[in-house]
């Protein structure tokens, strides 16, 4: 039988069973099979032999705002007001438009593939440029158009980013690898009116409704003063949780609202380098886990991590956890890459396509090598990903079955017109912080 | 003149001038000048092209076990005890050799030059193979030989340590790159007696004493329930600081205990990475910095790391200190690389020899490639250095004024046998590891 991608004899990470070497058959998208000596039974277009590679599901990444590749390292340490209203706002105001955006999120794409990711969760403006460039470098990505109260990029008020919302969801409804989603900001950006419209838009299409949440003990104080309720409460007091919700950053939440978020089956997006650079807080998710409340991991935008490193988010996670726990099992290895992975599946409701390596789902792959220094010894893939491995050795990167990323380099862009793009982009905005 | 070495066009690190453009004539081990235009002055060996690259001083790991190579991901996610006992003290006493110390050195020196690593100060056993592997490799290196109470490696008791030391002191005097040094492991397995004798042979020598200290609240709590002091408190009263010192972890440390180690210029290696994974414990080191404690950054080993990484140490170092003292601004990205550089050369009292690009200091310098999509844009070296890179972009390493590592490429040892000699051993222990 005549297929697509054959992956010959790699370290697999099945989570049901020990890592093992094995092949997987991919065609039209999907993983046709996964066993021993498949070569015999398929005549594969393209064998990648994948003999001292790890063979994982491709990272998820469920909160970033891809768009912001171009504010990388332009304002650091700094108190969290300053850096919004003195930096970040400012060259957003001056910047943000559909062709920045495009030139923005097709580099901050190539960079998630260089980190393994193989679908990420975004929120910001210009979805449809977005999506044009993901769809070019053959990411998968669910994009959420951010919602607020004031006017913000090209809209003047909610009511048109509604209106564009339902038009992108129209546009891509075919697409394989992009779908959208409704993101109101947060709770101090918009008001209950446009959370209950987001939340009913969010429900009348069937896709994701993505939030920032109690990021910060201010926001869990000021929402107190103003409603009386902590902010989960304040969402489920109007049915926010209804449909399929993901809140990003959400650590500063008691059990109470912990277990409004697992009665709603509603995901956290854990973004801990943001939340640790921000000095936003820190929290233990072993609660979390406790009140069955689903983790995935999110990256935030680059201007607050600074890297787009699922590996880190990892390891950084897991040990923070060890740490503020007293508890060094906590958080072990494969359960981190199942956060990382599967987690973000059921995050973006998609468990029965993506997350893991099974036969069905869509092959979102990616293949380690483990040929180098830094990662022999191995005596087990998992540590191995969360605690000695770095992007660097994450070598080859196929979406939706198609390979996108090969022997490091990237298949659909050439990396060398993104520098330059960067570098044109990077001086103009270093002329204007000049001269502000 | 005819030099060694031109390093052309790079972006220059020099901490007290902004990053620029420059160049770097080296000869004879040591940096000649710094200046534009050098090329028509120095008729150089080697010219390095710099363009797109930061210049700066190689990294300084001061807290490291490098011969733990091969027990890399051999056991996480355990407590403490556990991991100790059952995992780490049985590999060690049935695998530790001159042999094995010897290869799994060299192992590990090839993983701190891949991290830009250009000193490191080690604390182990049968540390004349790993000056070995570390001359053979071409590294910097201060080596720590472990002092216990017990019988351990191949020694029946301290004396004979200290006679090795003695030795081994003697054997490279005149060597460019090795020091050795007193490396009384703990206050928990070294008694009252051989710290002490460990301390005058430091003075003696007039070389480092190197210490565990103040790793978790309960080696506080047991010092002070057989003492009734504290653990710095406790060293002190012998006198213990009154040489050159470096305390690793030191996490448990009171104003008083900060106080004692900043009169006496003693300097704590941190083991951020280490420290979180074994659930150690965590601390605010502001109040070290306010008290005039040096800081600087250790690995440990990569068997409760996982890596080499100074770049992630950095990184999560500078987080955690923001999330912890409630402050974003603090532990800024030029400051934790002061204290990866200049603040490793402070605590290996070193001032003079490296840890900056200054004329007449040793050329130990590192070349960090910015032409990449993870690097640009680029608005800040420093920023991208602590939060944005990986060792990935790390691509040259000049130690001792001799290129160690050319466009990611060791140049005197092949990767591809320490590949093959890890994956030896990792059988052997593996099998020691299913029997047991």
């Amino acid at each position: 039988m005549k297929i697509d991608i054959l992956i010959k004899n790699g370290i697999i990470i099945e989570f049901d069973k020990n890592p093992a070497i094995s092949s997987i058959a991919i065609t039209d998208g999907k993983i046709l099979e996964i066993g021993k000596e498949l070569e015999q039974k398929y005549d594969a277009k393209q064998i990648i032999d994948a003999t001292n590679k790890i063979v994982m599901p491709g990272f998820i990444n469920t909160h970033s705002h891809v768009a912001m590749s171009y504010f990388k390292g332009l304002a650091d340490d700094l108190p969290l007001q300053e850096w919004l209203s003195k930096h970040i706002w400012p060259v957003e105001n001056k910047f943000l438009s559909a062709e920045f955006v495009e030139d923005a999120a097709l580099h901050g794409c190539a960079e998630m593939i260089k980190n393994g990711i193989t679908t990420f969760s975004d929120m910001y403006f210009f979805g449809d440029q977005t999506a044009m460039s993901a769809e070019k470098i053959g990411i998968r990505a669910v994009l959420g158009e951010g919602v607020l109260d004031l006017p913000v990029a090209n809209y003047q008020n909610a009511d048109e980013i509604f209106a564009y919302i339902r038009k992108m969801h129209d546009k891509y409804e075919k697409s394989e690898l992009i779908d959208f989603a409704v993101a109101p900001h947060a709770i101090y950006t918009c008001g209950k009116e446009n959370l209950i419209k987001a939340k009913d838009l969010a429900l009348e299409l069937g896709i994701l409704l993505h939030i920032h949440l109690s990021e910060t003990k201010q926001e869990v104080q000021n929402c107190i003063k103003k409603t009386g309720l902590r902010p989960v409460e304040y969402l489920d007091s109007f049915g926010f949780f209804e449909g399929d919700v993901v809140v990003a950053h959400a650590i500063w939440i008691d059990e109470n609202e912990q277990n409004i978020l697992s009665k709603n089956n509603t995901s956290i997006a854990i973004n801990t380098n943001s939340n640790l650079k921000l000095a936003s807080g820190f929290d233990s998710f072993k609660s979390y886990l406790d009140h069955g409340v689903n983790l995935s991991i999110g990256t935030d935008g680059v201007a607050s991590n600074n890297n787009l490193s699922i590996i880190e988010e990892m390891s950084f996670t897991s040990k923070m956890q060890k740490a503020l726990n007293n508890d060094p099992t906590i958080f072990p290895a494969k359960e981190m890459v199942q956060i990382a992975t599967i987690g973000g599946a059921k995050a973006l409701k998609k468990c029965d396509q993506i997350g893991s390596i099974e036969v069905g789902k869509r092959a979102d792959i990616i293949l380690i090598d483990i040929n180098n220094i830094e990662a022999q010894p191995m005596y087990d893939p998992y540590s191995h990903l969360v605690y000695s491995l770095t992007s660097e050795q994450i070598k080859d990167v196929i979406i939706n079955g198609k390979i996108v990323m090969k022997d490091r380099q990237l298949v659909n862009i050439e990396e060398k017109e993104l520098i330059e793009k960067a570098k044109y982009y990077q001086k103009k905005i270093a002329e204007f912080n000049h001269v502000r």
